[in-house]
């Protein structure tokens, strides 16, 4: 956390309620009931480790369904180790990944990718959080030049980190230039069902025909406990995913449990009323706070993010009475998250409480 | 698996009952009752990520009470990531491990500690499944030398892969003849409850005062659904290991599920109860099955496994009937796994089985 | 190389005459007389391999006199093995690198700091092509956060790829901001006789009161056959660069071929007037060309190095003519470099051929 | 080295002449006259650097026709690095690599191997120094195992640490073993001329025509100042090694003085005489200490390697006279070297200075 080090005003002395959820991030969430009654209803019997059981079969049959369409998929522990999966697996140690200057793979997974697939990642500048295209020319005269490292795949993020998403239009032209450039496009889902209920367009629509190549589809932040899918939609780059996983750690050993998760959250799409749940939320929370005269909305919100600038004097007061993450100190922007248990009280409450810390001001 | 391709007698016709559990593995039980409420009693309000939960503290303060000294404790997902933490955390990679040449690390988790950390393994041979002291004199005399890899961690098992377990004796001289060396001790602690139970000595005695500097603190071959502590005896060797537990993709979100687990299996002794079962049911097998002369015990159990010789041309027809892994086609020797979920019924069933399945023979 | 695949217009009937030396790249020269004789009078007798002898330790001698400092120096084979032994010996694999977008590093040595390191190297805009302290403020706040890879070294090219110059001013200011970050300063000096030459600072000036702690200073694109020397400018930060150095593979076995050089380049200021030479031949070529129309110079050179936009179209003939390398196909430019065997001879044959191929535009 | 450090006996007080070479390594040479003349030859006029130059394209005509094959070559600067360069082009991080336990690879390359490739290293028992098929079949089960490394080169030296060479028919017989498990096999040949004078085959039938697969084919050793090869008999595996030879940091910038060379000594069979003077050398000396009795054989030499038992208490005496390297302080074995300078008259000198200085023992 980034505050400024001044002189800080005192704690109101009667601090307004806060909220019952917090809205620092959708991990800050529990496990949603659907997903806990699965849990313990899978603990029944032996059943053999390592993915080898009918709840893994279950969850890779769902997955398949969903995209209609023969893909392969990897049960993981969890989010960097689901992203290094997917990246290891179709790379070569002397092959590239290129992706925007803020991806999560970049600032939020202390270099874990990097270090174990040994390939550099190359980053190009995002408009509005999102890698265009033509940010992808700069490498086309790189293929067969043995000085340099060979690129090979590009990561984006879905929704991305700073909350907008790729609208299926947008997705099928990168992936297009990747093939083109002979590149196989990744998309990191730790937020997928988020940007599948924010751009309506089905799974199908949005990664099968756009020709993504590999995903992480994310679980845990949508009401799992953990657990995360790989899905390689062409399955030829899945060859040796398997003994990348193993190595790095992501294997489930009691994988039925993952498993019976992710069965639930794709059954009656649970996944997408989470995220529904989730996006509305952030849409309410921001016109709850666009008549707060201290708040600037930064973007209208598309998934389950606000962000907003706060006067930064205030910023200790506001996440001592209710936590959050302060986002871009420079610029004084703050991120609020919701997640499937944000209810529209605690929206109310915590745009309140706002309200009332930043009144006086 | 291996067997014999040559000709497979035919299934029985009337096969005998199978066990309701699996001899297997100990990753075939699901998760201990006391476990899953915990689990389900955690499942409330928001929590921060990443550790920062009561669950988590709870936990930690759970370990350093177990061991009574203020250890480092750090979650992980599972139990080979878990390893990669610990040993990548005191290893610098122009240092190497030393263990035996069927440890876990080298023929069971795909070269992932190798890959992520960039650490040769060297190894020795077992005696008895166990690493002796002087199985490190051949490496005294290359700390300093530049051509020469730098030995830095010794790691081995507890118990063994072989299912047997070091005594508080044998432990304590190995870690002074590592710490004479300049080295570091770590252990695999995968089962170490079912050790603590077989040599009777409490984790003080058999981790603390032997000198152990780093462990993998097992919990899901215990009775968990998943999660494994990685434990810094000596917490200057931690320094970094959050950096590293990060970046190995074992930092768990929602930290809280994982440390609940593991202060519910330390309340009561739970952890030492579901080990005796599980070694109590290893040495009914071997009982049980003392007198078919087809069996041929390796050695009396001293955990939860069950070395034994059987015919290999009926080898196919046990598999089929109850699952287990072959071990060593070259000696017909098989592994019988027993968990905290073993009773004596499924023992009793499962001896009986074998009986009749080789009893024509 | 990359050029226009459309319609080429046939070579010139009668092409002027080519240089005698060539353009290409500095690393095109041959070895320079001092250094072959040194070369022919150290084969005598044994001696002692990887640096154990009085060849290697003269080198080294002669380094710590021109820096009038107890600094630390281990030769290497070649340029992109010592930027990886300078590197990697003062990285944890969870510590990061920051350099600019096309440093060598990152666009010209196919990944190799990052594959052999494990450490991300993470990239800010150059102003110059020279990286400024304020782009290092985007890295503060990371230092301590476990998500984050730990921003460890900032590594510059001295000269820069752009063939820009940091006087010792703007290295010791950034230097300053290193260290006031927690950073080490690398230099890569595969041209640093050339920038001495350029600012007219002598490297106690350059190197040693700025602060920079860590260099590769070149010998090869100097002069000599191969070799380069990793001088440790804060001997503590090379604890175990030899390690490091051996697994890189980059011991050189029969050392003292390399100290000899060393040792002859550093003689009577042969490696300056070896430089001088070069830049000299890069202001004259840009002296030479400056009245013809169809070439316009990017910047005047400092180093050895001329940038110009030529007219794309004639590319090929050019390159046919006498062979150097695009260098921006965008925006059509091209790279012309001098050696310490470049005579204004040839420099006055280059341009007066460039001038006839470009004439009749 | 390793010596009792207990009490030493003061030196001779007259001590023998010291032979004018060293008996210590073959890296204790010069470079042979044919050698540096090609050097100094090679030292004319511009060339393109990292090998598209004619000295290079020399070079590999002149391997291509000794082993009459169209293998791929390419020049790397040292011995690890060739290793590595041969090994990583070959394998995945998720495969392994074969080898006896004191393997070069192994035990004098700092870990380098591994560190860059990721892969692990497995390790089998040596007969004679040699690796026998029979040690492959331990791995044969391991294939598609996702738990276990998969297994994909066996490296072996010829000739070997200990001195002993592979006949064709035991390079035949290996080759084949692994070619049946999916293997590939590579050769460390840093002293490949030794063993093709010891075995009297040539590399046609010594490597071409037994089926190996990768080999480093050394030169440094055999009078060359620097440069080894790697040779890719099956071009197939070299797809990407130009890629992981520039990672590697063992692209030669001015590639002309190792193509220079190795021309050179392939010229007249200069790499074969220059190896028998070394094996006769040490043929001589086995002959000349054979009745020195505190002087014992350890086998008769094949290559340029003598392994011989002396009096530990004198070690420290003989080594301050003439050093050497102690090999294995266990056994009280030494190794004395010879090279293509080593004459008969060092040889002599030597033998007597042992003979004086055991003497009155």
């Amino acid at each position: 956390m980034v505050t400024d080090p001044g002189a800080h005003p005192p704690p109101a002395p009667h601090p307004p309620p806060a909220p019952a959820c917090s809205f620092a991030s959708d991990n800050t969430a529990g496990v949603c009931p659907e997903v806990l009654e699965a849990l313990v209803a899978a603990n029944t019997g032996p059943a053999m480790a390592y993915g080898d059981d009918p709840w893994t079969e279950a969850a890779t049959r769902a997955v398949r369904e969903l995209l209609d369409a023969p893909v392969e998929v990897l049960c993981c522990w969890g989010g960097t180790g689901a992203n290094i999966v997917g990246l290891a697996s179709v790379l070569q140690p002397w092959q590239a990944v290129i992706t925007v200057e803020d991806a999560h793979v970049v600032v939020d997974e202390t270099g874990g990718p990097v270090r174990f697939s040994g390939s550099p990642i190359l980053t190009v500048p995002a408009v509005d959080g999102k890698l265009t295209p033509d940010a992808l020319e700069r490498f086309a005269s790189w293929a067969g030049v043995e000085h340099r490292p060979q690129p090979r795949v590009v990561t984006v993020s879905q929704a991305t980190e700073e909350g907008t998403v790729y609208t299926a239009a947008e997705l099928g032209a990168l992936a297009e230039r990747c093939h083109a450039q002979g590149l196989v496009l990744h998309v990191d889902g730790a937020r997928l069902a988020n940007a599948v209920v924010a751009t309506g367009s089905p799974l199908t629509e949005l990664i099968r025909d756009t020709g993504v190549d590999v995903m992480t589809f994310g679980m845990t932040k949508n009401g799992a406990m953990f657990g995360e899918a790989v899905v390689f939609c062409d399955p030829t780059l899945a060859t040796h995913a398997r003994y990348v996983r193993k190595q790095a750690g992501q294997l489930v050993s009691k994988s039925r449990y993952v498993g019976a998760q992710i069965a639930a959250l794709l059954t009656d799409d649970l996944w997408l009323r989470n995220a529904r749940v989730a996006n509305d939320a952030a849409a309410l929370l921001a016109r709850e706070v666009a008549d707060i005269d201290a708040v600037g909305l930064v973007r209208p919100p598309q998934v389950n993010m606000v962000f907003a600038t706060v006067p930064w004097e205030r910023l200790d007061a506001l996440l001592e009475w209710s936590f959050f993450w302060p986002w871009d100190p420079q610029r004084h922007v703050v991120r609020w998250m919701t997640s499937f248990q944000t209810t529209s009280e605690d929206v109310r409450t915590f745009a309140a409480g706002l309200r009332r810390l930043l009144a006086d001001r």
